[in-house]
């Protein structure tokens, strides 16, 4: 069966990815759900912006923010 | 069931979240209503810039100006 | 029923309400009509912006330029 | 029958509006014909920018680059 | 029959218009073709970008990037 | 039959073009494939930013961050 | 048969390519998958910003991201 792009987040269930936003920020954290407009839904997530570190728990990122993503 | 991103969001009903917004504002409220768009009502919110602080009440926030909602 | 987010403008019609826009601009008066788009009639309009006050009458402001929009 | 936004602008055809654009311009003329995009077509029309007006005459502004628009 | 904002620019053909577009430049030319996402065929254009002007003959400019467009 | 105004790209088949892209480079090649969201595949390119030329060989241009184009 | 412009990457597969993103930065990996919206798969990817090269693996771009993209 051909691969699509996103089955490169799709094995990344269940591991930490780090996604990177239009806005500059950076965000990693356990990838627990994902759809077709990549909206994503992660765990454990924490927002690197500079030198600043937040802790957020869970969190919904909105695909459209998306620059690109990677398992780390 | 196969979970989706919106379900983060979708079981803190009724709970505080914390919406970054596209503009770099920040809004916290009470959950009360979402839809598919992403578009969120709000209530006992605030908005957050910089230094500075404002009570809205209930509030609409348009989707398409969310980067990331996590609950509090 | 199950309420959805653009309910907390449809139940606000004949009130005043506030709407933040992208370009940072605040517009506020008599809201008289929405649709789906969150294209909104304002009556007794006002923009302000920094310093700013300028009376428009009524206004239609369309809905894409909207950040989130709360009953004053 | 309800209310649409759009009729703010449809009731106002003939009579002289100002739209204000996204790139922060500010578009000024007879209404004549409008649609659902908000694409206007506008007649005697000027531009105004800071301190500079431009007369345009007849004029279609595309839609998507309006903030609001309100019959002067 | 009800005129479309369209119109402005169908009954142009043949004529030279001028179209500003988002990122400031302005372009004037003869317009030859027009579709409804108000992407335009040129002949004979030129750009203008604060004191520079630009010969370019036939030019497709893409309808997202307008703001207006007029006859001149 | 009526003209359209991707016609003044599709004609340039085989020759070159310059593209004006959103983020202010240019790029120049020769037109092998277009299509409708206006994407384009040009061989022997050249991307031009201020006074840097970089040769690329053959290229994708992604539609929506064209800003014109035109035959050389 | 009529070549596409995403032809220019479905024929790159499992080489290197390098992609311009809307945000300034260039990402060159293995193609491994696109789609029609050209969203990539790449593999052994790196990123570089300015005098700075960061290593990802494997990671998915965006399409609506992408400027350009070409074979290296």
């Amino acid at each position: 069966m051909t691969e699509r792009p996103i089955d490169v987040l799709d094995k990344a269930k269940g591991k930490r990815i780090m996604v990177k936003l239009k806005n500059g920020e950076e965000v990693t954290g356990v990838l627990r759900a994902l759809d077709l407009h990549l909206n994503l839904w992660l765990d454990e997530a924490e927002i690197q912006k500079n030198d600043t570190k937040i802790r957020l728990g869970s969190v919904l990122v909105r695909g459209d923010t998306m620059v690109y993503a990677s398992p780390v």
